[in-house]
């Protein structure tokens, strides 16, 4: 660790870090995305290394992940199930330890939650958790961060995290790490999550792990989540390392699929949100995901942003 | 875009670029080239990115393109089939929006010229074909560079383009991506093609794309192709993506083989080229290829030289 | 090359350089380290570019050299055998002549240490032997570096190689490249391995390629080859390419796990070293891998620091 921090950080959960840290996060990113579109070269890891694991393919985390590192002077070892499945050839605190003695921050996109946690134990660096199957806090930072862009910063280009206070934000499909992180942002943050998703796809408040059962409330019927809410947002409907039960997830969530009726529920200036990549017709339909309301080519851009804030915090600590 | 250029502009065909453009690109290969000789460091592109996006396997033109953006101070995503199969996992317009966020310059090798022009249509970047069914413009880019080096460039190492002018180039094998090209590059700088294929493999003017039929010969004998040209070309008999055809073109192709017999044909200084890999005793014999008049290791170094010239062009215009 | 070297050299066997020249690179280890530890930038290979070739699947090397190479400022691109196979798609000659042209620096793993003999051949740079069946030349440079750190190295750095002399070094298990490069390191540096393999696993000292059969003794028994030795070191009962033996070799090296009573008959202060992966319970067991005898953390960080000081050393000669 740089001298100057006084404890490693880990990002393995949205809840890992605090609201006070979320509000410098999101100005930090707000910064930085000024910097990179007036092309103002800003390399403050010019010495800096980060080690990507992939255990489950990737486009938008490996390209924003990476392509965000370079932007800030940095350096990538992009490493797959190939070159290194966590656990197989040789234990994970042992690739924790030899990994994190030659590089200077980790990310992981795996399977179970445990892996990345078990890693970071024995890892002497930074840990980011780039998607498991219980969470993915890095995408609900860039939706957050989208978000706030369109209705919580000023002229100047200021965040105001107050403005997510009492916000509603309908969750429509899966249970999955999509929605448990969505749980854990609203009780740190102060907003509510309607979830609405099919039975026996029901998200789990004890895997979300919030105390707070106040950040949400659970809705049979999508039309009625989508009441009233701030931010219609939806996966698709089979995540990576489900693909057995594909049929099966279309049977279920047939009703499940976002289109104009819901929006329509939702406030007039509602917007939409999908982590990508989206199937037109199924989870949404085009008319919403390529309307006036949808901000998913932002939101995509925006991991890109608010990851390259989290790496710098986590490696060089609050700037200025 | 850089504030300063007035339009995007991508590198799909060979014809996307005028001769004067070309004759610009020459020059600054040349002078990019002479630095990298020198040790001398030269560095434009320090904080852009370039993703390739590979769909076919590639040694040159992944080495080329990497190491040519890391010459120039820049970064490279390297995207394969397996983290992103376009037109697969997402439509390759929501791949166009998302991945030209998050880089500055998007390289492509892919199967069917209409992908490349489908990513290129929604891409907010340039985007540059590193090979398609139809056509291979930074292969005829370097190959044309590794003939003027060598006949129309003076001792102070200027290029003079009109050193093309009625020059005869044999094409000897397959009517394929890189026949195309060769007869879209004579028909904007004025030199002609000689194009002697197997039947069943002739070239199809409709998707070479020129309108002029002055620009290229056809001719059933190979060694009546080679006859008076300045420069003999060949090709692997069976390009990627034709493996499966491999037996019948053995068969079709066995007097397409650039021999002592068909260089002599040539002109007593013609140069022989090939863009590699060679099958020596298939398309081209081992006492050609390995022989005084080949040229095709420079023609092979030549690929990175001219494509940071592109890339520089394309990111930021005419320099000086 | 760059001016100033007066010859291309490669370190294609740990016999390649001389004793002198591995008393100036550990302490160009040592030094290139400290710098790492202290956040010092040192980037003396920032125009510089290292293609490293993968035939056999990495996570150690590949992140040792990768990260090694961004620290000292380079860039690397990184070719595994779906993207170039040696010797298949074209000879490994063309290869060389292509790749070398583009790149200042290889580094090959691959199987026979004939094909990485080719390469370097008709290579215009340096290339390195990142392993081969044959030789592991950087991993004993690492292990020898570990040892100096820890017995060789005054209060102020610097490193004695004389430290190794006279030193006794058991090696217990497979007659491998690790082994074959433990003996020519001790006849370069004069001290002497004792050989403990099971029968039908011995050494080959015509492999081995050592002239002076003082440098290493050879026991039946792998508690005798323990007996006073400053160093044990092992390696795992199967390695990467010998996968069809594996059951085989499980009950043929059964007695060759080293144990807290092997490491009993060492000197009091013996280190343990293993190049890792390891497999608790079979070559090794977790108290002796895992107890305060055991260097194998620092050992796998080492790889990386002299890896630089070898690749500084290659492109640059000797600094200062």
């Amino acid at each position: 660790m740089k001298p100057g921090m006084s404890l490693m950080r880990h990002y393995l959960q949205f809840k890992d870090l605090r609201a006070e840290e979320y509000a410098y996060l999101f100005d930090r990113a707000a910064s930085i995305k000024r910097r990179f579109k007036n092309y103002e070269r800003y390399q403050p890891l010019q010495d800096r290394t980060l080690a990507m694991i992939f255990e489950k393919a990737s486009t938008r985390t490996r390209v924003s992940f990476e392509a965000g590192m370079y932007q800030m002077g940095g350096s990538v070892v992009h490493l797959t199930t190939g070159d290194s499945q966590l656990g197989r050839a040789e234990p994970i605190e042992d690739s924790a330890r030899v990994i994190s003695r030659m590089v200077d921050l980790v990310m992981i996109r795996t399977y179970e939650q445990s892996k990345i946690e078990r890693f970071a134990a024995h890892s002497r660096v930074p840990v980011i958790n780039g998607l498991t199957n219980e969470y993915h806090p890095c995408q609900i930072l860039a939706d957050l961060f989208t978000f706030l862009e369109a209705r919580g910063m000023d002229r100047r280009g200021a965040i105001d995290l107050d403005a997510l206070k009492g916000r509603v934000v309908a969750w429509v499909g899966d249970g999955n790490n999509m929605a448990n992180t969505w749980l854990q942002a609203a009780e740190i943050l102060g907003f509510t999550v309607h979830v609405s998703t099919p039975s026996g796809y029901e998200i789990d408040p004890a895997v979300a792990g919030v105390k707070d059962a106040g950040c949400y409330r659970v809705f049979q019927d999508p039309h009625e989540a989508c009441a009233g809410a701030d931010l219609v947002t939806t996966d698709v409907w089979t995540s990576m390392g489900y693909e057995a039960e594909n049929e099966a997830r279309k049977a279920a969530f047939a009703n499940w699929c976002v289109d104009s009726a819901m929006m329509a529920r939702a406030k007039p200036d509602a917007l939409f949100m999908h982590c990508l990549p989206a199937h037109r017709g199924e989870e949404v339909t085009a008319e919403v995901i390529d309307g006036p309301q949808s901000a998913v080519w932002d939101e995509a851009e925006n991991r890109m942003h608010v990851q390259k804030a989290l790496m710098e915090y986590l490696l060089l600590g609050r700037i200025g």
